[in-house]
Parts: C-alpha cells; structure tokens; sequence
C-alpha cells in the first residue's frame, strides 16, 4: 500500500494576484461531469447537465438541490458558479487550489468546508487522495470534486429511493451526509493499515529482515500523511458543530455531533497505530542487536577454543634440536590429551557464561 | 495476560444512513436477558422479563428502576426501547455499535453514557473488554451490556438489602454507583499490570533473555490500550461532574467528583507505568551491549594473546636450512620463556586496561 | 537512597458503595494517638487525649483548636470526627484511603486537603511517604497522619513559645503551616537527590562501570516517584491560592502564594533533575560504544599485524620438495626482514588511520 | 542548499538606552534606494527619489501611497521618517535590528509588522533571510528591506497595470498584498527541500553514505531555521486576523485569513518534514548495524571454518616420533576428507542459521 | 565555560516561621555597599552611603530616588528598608533566599521582581548567576544584589549624563531600564553559547574525539540551566507588560513589551540550541558506529583473506607420507599460484561488496 503524491506545485501561485483562478493539481483532459439532483420529501429528479447553466433556476426554488461537479480544469465553470451564486473569489480560489488543508469557513450567506477524500484503490494497491469541496446554501449544496468517482453513491440511492430521513431533512443534513460518507471511508482506510500493521508484527517475530525494516518506515510515512489529514478534519468538523449559522438546523447538530466523536476516533486509531509502530522499530533494532550477539558468541566460542590448540600444535611442529617431548614415546597421545582437556574446560567456561 | 481483541468493522458501516441500527461486535447467539430492577426507599422487586415491553410500564412510576439488557444482537428489542423512551436514533445507532469511544452525552430529556468495563479473566488470563452504554431518564436508568456478567453484583447487592445510601438516593446515583462500579475494576487491572512490571523488572535484572523483550513489548501495547480506554473517561467524568443537566442532583455531585479524582490518579498510574516500561527497554538495550562487550572481551583477550604466540611457534616450524636458533641446545626451553613473557606482559596490559 | 512503597491496594474496595470507611494502607496495631493544641494570642494549652469526644467542646471556643490524629486504623475514632464535624462521608473515606492523590476540596463549611510528606530516614537510607489529611473549619484545624512522627515539631515549638506570628493568627494561618512544612521537606529530599545525581554524574566519568547504570536507573524511578507526588501539589496550591472561601483570610493568601512558588521551584528542579538524568544515560551508553571501540581497535590491530605474518611462517613449513629459498644461505634472515617490513608499515598504517 | 547566517550581533546594543538606533546586520556601502508608489483606482505613478524628504506630502492625499525603503544602513532617513509620521522610537529601532522576530504590534494609530523574507538564490544554492518591516498607516504603506531586490515585483506590475483588484481596494489589501507575497514564497523554499528531502530519502534506500548522515543532518538544520521564522508567523498572521484596529477594512479580512490558512500550511509542511528526517536517520542508523551484521557474518563464517581446519593441519604438522596416522597409506587423504565433512557441516549449520 | 553553581540551601529554612530572615547564599565579609541616586529631570545626585537610614528621607521627595543595595548578609539592613518602605515579610524573605525563581508580584503599594543576572566573566570563562530584587515603589526603585558589580553601569551614566529619556521619565522607565539590562545581557551569553556550538559542530565533522561527548554534554547542562533561568522570565515580563498597576504609566508599557519580545527571542534561540545539540549528540553516536565499522571491515578483509590461505600452508606443512603433491616439481609453485588465486578472487568479493 503507498500513497499515490500529486505533485501539487503552490509555488506556482506565488506573486499571483489573490482569487486568480488557477487550477493546481494534476491537469486532465476528460470533459468536466456536472450531475443535478433536486429533491423535496415527494419529487425527486436526477440529471447529467452539460451546462453549468442548466442548474441555475433551481437555485430559487424551495426543493433541495445538489449540484456535483466532477473535475476542476474547466475554470470557465466555476467562474460562473461563482458569478451566480455569489462566491467569494478566495473560495474559487480554495477549490481550484488541490494542495488546500480541510478546513471550514463561515461566509454568512453559505458555508465552505474543504476536505480530503481518501479512498483505496485495489487495482494498485495505494491510497488515493482527492479533495472535495461543499458550498453549502440556503437549499442548496454544491461539491467539487477532482475526478469521477467517489463515496457518495449510496447517498444518491439513499435519496433516489427515500431511503433514511435524508428526503424529509433539509439542505444542511445533505452536506452532513456528505461529510460523513467521507470520514466513513476513513475507517476503510485505516483498517487496511491496521491489518498491515498486525501482518509486520509478526513478521517482525517470526522472521524481521531488512525489507521488514523498510515496510515500518513505509507505514509510518503512510501514518504521517493520514495524520496531516486526519488532525486538521477535527478542527472542522468542531468548528462545523459549533457553528451558530442558520443554515445549519439544530435538527442536524447530533449528526455533526457524531461525525466529530467519529473524526476523534480516527485520530485515536492514527496515534495508536503509531506509537505501535515506533514500538515496532524499537523490536526490530534490538532484534538486530540481538542477532549480531548471537552471530559474535559463536564466532568467539569457536575462535578461542581453537586458538590455543593451534597454538599447542605450533610448538611441536617447531623444528628445534633439543625437544624431548617429542621423543616420548606417549607424547602424541598425552598432547592430543592436554588439548582435549583445554577445549571441555573452555566449553564448560562458556557454559557457565552463558553463552552456549 | 493479553488483550482479547475483538474484530470490530466499523467500516462494515460506511455509507449506510445515520442510524441504521447495525449491531458491530461479536455475534452471539444465546437470547438477550433483561433484568429489572424496581426499588423505592421502601419497597424493592427484581426479575428477569422475557419481553421489554413488560419493563414499559414502570417508566411511568416514581419509583427508580434500572432495566439492564445483556446482549445487544436483538436489534428489535434495542429499536422498541428506542422508540418508547423517545431516544435519539444516533444514541440507538452508538450503543449498537461497540467500538465506539467512551463519552458523555446530554440530550436534555436523559443523558447518555458509553464507557468501556474492562474484568479480568483469571481462565484465559486476559482482559476483557465490554462496552456499556448507560441512558439515564427521569427515575429510570437503563444499561446495555454486550454479554451476561458483569461487575454490578454488588451494586444489586446493595440495593436488594438496601445497603448504604442507593435505596435513599435519586436515578443519578445508580447511574453514578455502575460508573464507579466500572472505574473502580480499572484498578484490579492496573495492579495485575503492576505485578506484570515488577516481575519483568526484576527478571531484567537478574536474567534478561530474548523473551524479556517481547513481554516489555506486550505490556507496552496493554499499556496503549488501556491509555485509549482511559483518556476519554477523563472527559467523560469531568463532562459528568461540571454538567447542569436537571437530572443529577446537587447531593450527586460529590459523588462524581470522586469517580473523577479516580480517573485520574488511573491515568497517573498508567503514565507512570509508561515510563517504567520505557526505561525498562533503556535498560534491556544496554544490558545487552554490556553483554557484547563482555563477549568480545573474551575474544580480544584469547586471540591477542594467543595470535602472537602462535606466530613464533610458525617461524621455527620453517623449514629454512640456516636457522641457528634451531642448532642451540638451549634454543627451545629459550622460546617458551620468550613465550611466557610476552603472554603475561599481554596480561599485564589488559588488567591495566581493566578487561579482567 | 530507595522508595518505601507501600502495598497499597485500591481494588479491595472495588464494589464497595462509596463512603464505606475501609482503610487502606499498613496495617497497625499500636494504639491510634490524638494531640490537641487549643491556642488565642494569649493561652495556650497542649494535650494528648485518650478520647477522641474530649476535643469536641473546643469546637465551639473561639480559641483555634489544632487535633492531630496519629493513625488511621481505628475506624471509629474517624466515624465520630466525622459525624461530630460533619464532614461528608467521601472525605472519611479519601482520609482512610492512604493511596489518594494530593488534591483540594471546598465543602463549603470547610476545605479538605490531601497531601504526601515525604521524609528522608537515615537509619535505612530510603524515602518515606505518608499521607496527611487537612480539615480547616472555622477556628479548627483537624490533621490526620498515618502513623507518629512527622515534620510538624517546629510549628508546635512556635506555637507553643508564641514565635513569629503564629498565635496572632488564625486557623487557615495554622493549615498553612502545617502544607508549608510538608512542602519545604521536599527541598530536603531534593538536596539528597541532588548529592546522588552528582556523584553518579562523577562516576560516570571517571569509572563507568554497570551498577552506574543500575543507579541510573534507580534515580529515574525515584524521580518518577516524586513527580508523581509533586504535579497535583501545584494543582493543589494553585487551588488553595484562587480559593475564595470565607474561611481564607486575605491575610494568608500571600503566604499561600509563596507555598505556590515553592512547589513551582519543586517543580522545577525535578524536571531538570529528569533531563540531567537522561542526559546521563546516553552518556552512558555511549561510552560504552567508547570502551568497545577501543577493544575492537586492539584486537583488529594484533589481528592484522600477526595473521599476515604467520602466514608467511606457514608458506616456509611446508614440506615441498622444490622450495629454493629454503636452500638459500640468506633465507630465514631475509624472510624475517620480510615480516619486519609487514609489520612496520601496517604499523604505520594505523597510525595514520588514527588507530594507535 | 545552505542557509547564509549573518552575523547578527544584538549583544552590540546591550546596555545602550531603548530606541538608541543602531543598524544591527550587515553593513552596506551602496545608497538606500527608496522607491514611490502612490496610486488612486485612476492615477497612478512610481518614481525613485533621492530623499525621503520628496514623499512627505503624500501622507496627507488620500491617494495611496507605497514608500519602499531598500538598505537599512542610512540612519538618518530612518530617523527622519520615525519624526514625520510619528513613529514610537522602539519601532525605529526594530526595524534597525535585523534580527527581530517576526510580529505584529498595533500602536493605534498604524499597525506595525516584522517579517522574514526568505528567497532562494540559484547562483550559491543557498536561502537568504532579509527583514522586512511593514508599516501600515492611514493610505500608507511604508516598507523597509535590508537590500535592494524582493519578491514584490509582482505586486508593482500589478499596480501598475491595475491588475487584479488592488488598485480599487485601500491601503490595508496592499499590505496584505506584500505579507501574502512573502508567505507564498516560502512555498518555494519547502519545495526545494521537498526535493531535497526525497533526493536524500532515495540515496537512503540504494546507497547509504557517510555523506548521506552530513546531509540529513544539513537538512535538519535548514528545517530547525524555517520552523524559527514561520511559528512566530503565525502568530503575526492570527493576530492581524483578530485585529480590530479601524486601519483593517472587513473586505480585506477573508484576505488576511487566507494568509493565515497559508502560514498553517506551511507550519504543516515544516513539521512532515520534521517527522520525515527524523524517521530517516533511524533508517540510517539500522541500515549501518545490518551492514556491520553482514560484515561480522562473513567474517565469521571464514574463520569458524577455517580456525578448526587449521588446527587439524597443525596437529599433523607436529614432530612428534610416534604418530601413527602418519604412516598410514590412507592418511593424507582420509584428513582431507576429515576436513572436507568438517567444513561443509559448519555451512550447513550457517545454513540454517539463515546466515547465508 | 562552566556555570559557576553555588551551594544554595533552601533545606536550612524548612520548618522556620514563614517570613524568618535567613540569609540563603554565599556568606561574605566585605562591607555591604549602598549608593544613592537621587535626580529630576533638572537635577541630580549620586552618593555612597554608610547608613541605610541616610536613604529614608528622599522617600518623601517628589525626585525619583534609585537605592541599590550591593550585598544580602547584613540582614538588619534589609529588615530596616522592610519597615520603613512597609514591605510584606515574605518579600525580605524571598530577596535573602538566593535561589529564588525569577518572578513578578504586585502588592499593590509596590511591586516586587525578582531576577538572576548573568555575567560572563573572562578571567574564569564561566557564567556567573547573581540574583537582583527589584522593589518599585512611588518615585523609588531599590534594588538588591549578591555582590558589589552589576551590568548597570551604563544606567548609571545615562542617569549621570541625561543621556536618552530616562531622566524626564518616571520611576517604573528606571525599574524597566534595570530589567532590559539584565535581559539584554542574556544576548550575550548566548552569543558565547553560539560560537562553542559552532566550534563543536566544527569538530564533531572534521576530528571527533571522546572530548567532543564531554564537550557536549556540559554544553547542554549549560542549556538546561540558561533555560530554567528563561523560561520563567517570560511569564514574568508577560505579568510585567499586562500589570493594571498605577505604579506603570501607559508611556513605559511598549517598553516593557519590548522586554518581553527579548525574553521570547532568547527562549527561542535557547530551545534552537537544544535541539542543535541533541542533534550533534545524533550525529557523534552514529560517527562512532562508522568508525566501528570501518574498523571492523580491515579486521574481516585481513583475516579472511589471510586465514584460508594459511589452511593450505597448513596442509603442506603436514607430515605425512603419502602425499604426492610434495614431491612433484612444480607443486610449489603451483600451491603459491593456488593461494594468490584464492586472495585476489577476495578482494575483488570485497571491492564488489563495496568494503573496499
């Protein structure tokens, strides 16, 4: 599992006049998908527009209306979605801008929450980071995605076949469900990395080798751009609940309530899973050590044994006149003897140390 | 002693709409128990009831009565206290859900609690942890439990033979008496743990081995766990204690105070455990280099002495023809003195060096 | 210097109802003492009472009442206090509970407040902890201790000869005195860790050797232990100082304020205490890395000067038939010249490498 | 990529009376360059004057007026500027002393702000710090630069072209123009360490050298040096923010919000990186004690197969008289064969070891 | 450099009546010093005075009248400055307790601060710590010192001289004046703290010795006591700056702002220092590992390319009878071949492996 970094280049922006639209992130030549979804507890209608013009007169009417736009190269489009409905040239800016950390703003008119949408991609094994933004109006809710595909499907059953409360709630229970369905996607996420961890654990038991060590650092880099992600959803979804906005219904407040005890949640797991993985690190250099222990004891064992009996070797292998030893009739055996005995009474000293 | 963990998926969830009661934990098949307990200062009545709806009734009566539900894989007995006692479908969707935070929730009418009841079983020698969710209305009380037993037998104790003050006191203090319950086993948890870190610190220091490092390990994660059980219950009890609610009485508050000051002399004990756990591994770490170094002094000392040696046995094993030395009569007893001196010399140095 | 800790087993009242008196703590059976000092500007009478109602009618003086109770094991002795007082039974049960947490209650009619002396016995070199219990009423000061003994004899003496301001004051001036003397015999414990922590910092650089790592590690316990102590007294006399009960004259806040700023520097000196101490341990552990260093040094330098040359030994024992050196006239002078060469310029080798 | 530390002596003023003016930094021969901007939404000019005297009768027009000040080193225009808009002397002083924190000082009447501009200069591959003092009066601006060259010279094009909406927006959006251009410029640094960083992450992973820790360890240094310049930011940024100073119109907040967002990005970004190198020195750190493990373990596998080789070959190279092996017909090669089995039964034991 | 510690025995006043004049610091002989300086901004005066009384009358005048008393053992003149100026108790208490924490208080007729100056002296290269108490009054600033020498000297002559403002302000610009020199001085010390940390870090690349470690730790102890000097400092300037006393004119307060912004720059570059050092201490311990390591490496390339070939030495040097090879006329040559064969094949493993 590795995380999918965009090059997402703010210094292009530097020296740029504030509220220039410029889109950064990775440029895409598919066509922008705009869908419009209107709803009232009864009627419900469900379209792909190909005009951001289209989904203008909804704007006035009292039925719910959500306008997704997937994709943000086109920035003729948000310019008018910004014209129509009011926006503030630094939220156009925000949306364009893919490198942005989630946060929530109060415009007094609508609110603007920035989040990432982390979802995990099978075909390849890696995180994909996306950010969405939501404008959310009075009976109106706006999102920006980067590119097809998201979270949010069983929101649009949910809706399509009154599924829940959503159809009987008003505007801002739809850009909760919205968030929600986001921080719920990060329990996927962070299961995965759980699993993960559990799987290095006991690697790191039964078998640590050096690829081991490099899957750890990979983790925690993956925990250290979760967190990044992670900490900043809490200061928002706190700011969210706390709101004192009018667009926000008390009806909804133990909704965000809850999406807030849920963000605390995934902050939890993150610093747990990382304090295990330090853990981990801590195992695995010990177990080096460890080894390199094992590895020296039996180089040591083996060395001074025999050293001394090479040693015992070498001086009768000397070619002086005068050595009587040599002469004896038993000095072969008594030698081989001597040598015998030196080598259990090192075994027995190791023994006693320990070692063996 | 280990941690059971239970394999909760809370992302079993995503998408689904907000409270959609689904129960996350592990799946049961034995019936749901319900117990009641009815009590005034004068009379007292319990029983087990096979249906809720029997417990309905009392709702309405001024006396206190606790309803205690074992088991929560019977969602449609979780959805008819729901509806009866007009309870949020998020609270539903939260007691429910099993791997949800410890917190404390003020809905105006009741409040709500979650804590976690950890109990320690002596049979498989871990601990267990079990959610409890407590709703507390006006004269009623009720708990949730996720399996049969638990740690309330003296408060039920209490109030059969009106023992103490319970059978005196409002709904508030029963709730308070299972909070204080649940706290109160924290502490049988912490001193297992405590012996646990006496009984690998002393092992550290007369015989570390390899398995020393994984119990230091184990219990760090034991330590991590109940860390993230623990915290939460300081806001929890802190919530508890300030809260203005009309349902805790002044005569409470004492009360709740005290369950506060346990919880934090708990996470004082577990920081500090901490702590020695981490200079536990310090220590380990450096016993081990010790060890090395002891391992390759024995090594350096044999070879440094005996290499010498060796190498002037290896000169007069030469075969060269002009070796004089060879011819003397007093050429061999000369190089084993030679020998001797240079060995001891070697000795000298090293006791010197303070290597022996 | 070693800690004294008690078998202090909280759990034993785990389920038992709040405000049952039960104490925890040594057992013992010597016979509970009560002093009572009965004080105006100008009497003054001191006295040891077998019971504890005989300082009951001393409530109603005016005169300030000082009763110290030595021992908490008789539990009636408590229960009268209490009633005759009437004190809350959670206070009852935190003064025999001799594992609380320092802390500071307001009950209004009086204040409570739990704090650790701490004594340094030099019979057998440890530090002492006990647990001391405040009550302050009005005109009445009531002091509990666990057993006889204590850092109080100066305040009698003052009390007792009318030194310093003493007798001009009045109760919460006497409570003062007795926090103030249990706080300034921490510096007493500090100064004694402080001789160690310098002798052990000498050690270290002079003659390292393992038990300096065990007294490390000894020290970081203590200090854990003290720390654990001395945080809550700043909560504590953080409180007493912001307290705005009647029973606090504005007379003895400064004097509290100056208690404040002792646990501050308390404070202080513990926590550098904690960083010269860790500061110590990679001292340690890196002249450890030293002393290997240098083992590794000599044996590689033996090694490499010695394995060459015995080499070249060995080549001339061979038993070839065609080895024409070996028929030289100048072989065995130039083969040692040889090996001299060798030996030299690895010599010189090293000590450009900086090894010698 | 280094940092150029300037000599900032501050212990040169010790002593010296409050608002004494003292250049502290580096000394400039070249002329203080001051540069005029003065604009209204139709008009506009821009003129380099020789003396500061030439921009005094613009602070009355209600145009807008930009003074840009480069080269601190003129004392006097300082000193003349502080007379004539009234300036507190401590503020002259400030911006004297280069080596000024960042922050932001209200004083009523103008608003006063300290930065750090850092650039990055291609040519010597360094980042370079210079002050900028900003002070925002009414339709004034007066900036002050310890050089000639900045990062403004977009914020002028758009002036003078009336770009953008600055030229209709008042004198506050034109100060936050020139802190929002210091702010987007650190983008750029954090993306030349990005590369770094992952330049270095990469060389980590194929070839760790001795060279790679002096470049972690350079990289650390730079990261301790930016986290110094923007913490304080954003402390400047949340106050200007927060600011009620009538000189900060409501249009220009969501600005100076934007900012502060940036500043806590950058914050964010700093710390990552933090985390980041610290993770990679422990990587290094191990993949030194696996490479030491790998060299011990050759060197172990030759000599533990060797020395005891040897040593058989040394007890045959004894003179002994009576060694009957000797004579045998099978002798020699049955001990070669001896050898063989011995030698292939240690690799089979490092085999299993998992050392080969 | 090395901190001058000084034996302060605070546990000699446990148990003493609060408010016990007790002189805790260095005993000294030499006559305490008292020199008065009495001005307006007309006039002036300045004398040394053999009697404190001789002091008492300017307390009346309108003229700001500075008393600065050199020297703490001559207790009867602080208790006569007590009385007359009708200081609390505490506050003598605190000026004779040397090891007093840097701190603020207001009592409303006066103001207390106690402060440590620093000083650097040459002749010993150490940082000696001095404590000064700071008394503002109504038109009177006393001030107490340790020892006769103090870094106010150029206070004095701006006194002397009328030199800036600070003979047409009023007495809280004098105590101001006396703090920012004090503080001013820390800059100083830190500049000397600045160059040893560079010539360590210049050391520790191009020649690190075990002395670098020594070097090292004694600069962080240095650390470690600068910042229990700084850090309360802070909070005592940040008090200093908000005080609601009257005894603070409006005019003073950016000064003492100023003070403060000192106070956080010099914990800023304090707490850069530490993290420069323990980052040294990183790279010293990892130096040493690579040195151990290439240690290690000559040892493994000798011995394993020189004991294989001393095997096959050995096995020619044997003595038996049947071996072929001894006979045949090129066998020595061909073993010779044999050998280099085996250690170039070697070396070129190692140069392979990167060793070489």
């Amino acid at each position: 599992m590795t995380i999918k970094r965009k090059a997402k280049k703010h210094s292009k922006k530097a020296g740029l006049p504030p509220g220039t639209l410029v889109h950064i992130g990775e440029k895409k030549t598919e066509k922008v998908r705009i869908t419009l979804i209107d709803y009232t507890e009864q009627d419900f209608q469900e379209r792909t527009v190909d005009n951001i013009e289209e989904c203008f007169p909804f704007k006035e009417t009292p039925s719910i209306t959500w306008i997704n736009i997937d994709g943000l190269h086109q920035i003729e489009t948000i310019e008018k979605i910004g014209r129509h409905f009011e926006l503030h040239p630094l939220i156009l800016e925000d949306i364009l801008n893919t490198g942005q950390r989630p946060k929530h703003e109060d415009y007094e008119k609508y609110l603007f929450t920035v989040l990432k949408m982390l979802s995990y991609r099978d075909e390849n094994q890696c995180i994909q980071s996306e950010q969405v933004s939501l404008i959310l109006g009075k009976n109106v809710v706006i999102s920006f995605q980067e590119a097809v595909g998201d979270v949010f499907e069983q929101i649009r059953d949910r809706i399509r076949h009154a599924k829940g409360r959503i159809r009987k709630m008003s505007a801002d229970y739809l850009a909760y469900a919205l968030i929600d369905a986001i921080v719920d996607n990060y329990f996927v996420i962070l299961e995965r990395l759980g699993e993960q961890v559990e799987f290095i654990e006991e690697e790191l038991i039964t078998k640590p080798t050096e690829k081991t060590l490099q899957q750890i650092h990979g983790i925690k880099q993956e925990l250290l751009f979760l967190r990044k992600s992670v900490w900043p959803l809490r200061e928002l979804t706190s700011n969210l609940e706390k709101t004192e906005s009018p667009l926000i219904m008390d009806a909804t407040k133990p909704y965000l309530r809850d999406v807030y005890d849920h963000t605390i949640q995934i902050i939890d797991t993150v610093e747990s899973f990382r304090d295990m993985v330090s853990g981990m690190l801590d195992i695995y250099l010990s177990s080096i050590s460890n080894r390199m222990n094992a590895v020296m004891k039996v180089l040591t064992i083996i060395a001074t044994i025999f050293i001394p009996l090479t040693f015992i070797a070498g001086i009768y292998g000397m070619n002086f006149k005068g050595m009587p030893e040599l002469e004896w009739k038993w000095g072969y055996p008594i030698v081989l003897i001597v040598m015998a005995v030196v080598g259990i009474t090192m075994l027995i000293y190791f023994k006693r140390k320990k070692w063996l």
